[in-house]
């Protein structure tokens, strides 16, 4: 994993809310981005992995900022780039078993 | 459980979408519904029980139609009475162990 560069702003694990984690992930953009996150250690935001080539640079953006305020992603700046992966961890010690059942749920 | 009246439009199990699910419990009014509608067997909506006495009947009713609507709540119309229950046994068939992770996460 990438550790340079500079973490941006997140909430500390136990400042983790269930509501805004669920308004967060209530969007169905989001959710594509919380399934690709949890499918890999860590993304470049401009990679074209993420599946949004639809939806423009700053949409993608925008929500991604909204993932990382609800504290569900990290991610790490290094120059220009943009480095996101899934707080799992954090995400299990707050929430026990919330993203395993959500990464079970059929999608649409 | 009364069985009386009329159902109100709700969608069939495989049809709960799970975005819309947690959109419409991303939202601190509809958790606190969810929670209380998760602590009993049925609720007739106008029970001071819902602890929602500082919102208006109109919100309150919007919030419980947004949570039917998702799947989460069933609501039975009993002349001018409504009776509203979790889908417990349908959440849990589409979406195994996400109603429990939410009871079981801390609240704010």
């Amino acid at each position: 994993m990438n550790e340079e560069g500079e973490l941006l702003p997140q909430p500390e694990t136990a400042d983790i809310d269930l509501v805004k984690v669920l308004h967060a992930l209530g969007d169905p953009t989001r959710m594509h981005l919380f399934r690709v996150y949890a499918s890999g250690e860590q993304y470049d935001c401009s990679s074209e992995r993420l599946g949004l080539d639809h939806l423009h640079k700053s949409t993608v953006s925008h929500h991604m900022r909204i993932l990382r305020e609800a504290g569900i992603a990290s991610t790490r700046a290094v120059g220009r780039h943009r480095y996101v992966r899934l707080r799992r961890a954090d995400l299990d010690a707050r929430f026990p078993g919330l993203v395993e059942s959500l990464l079970n749920s059929p999608e649409p």
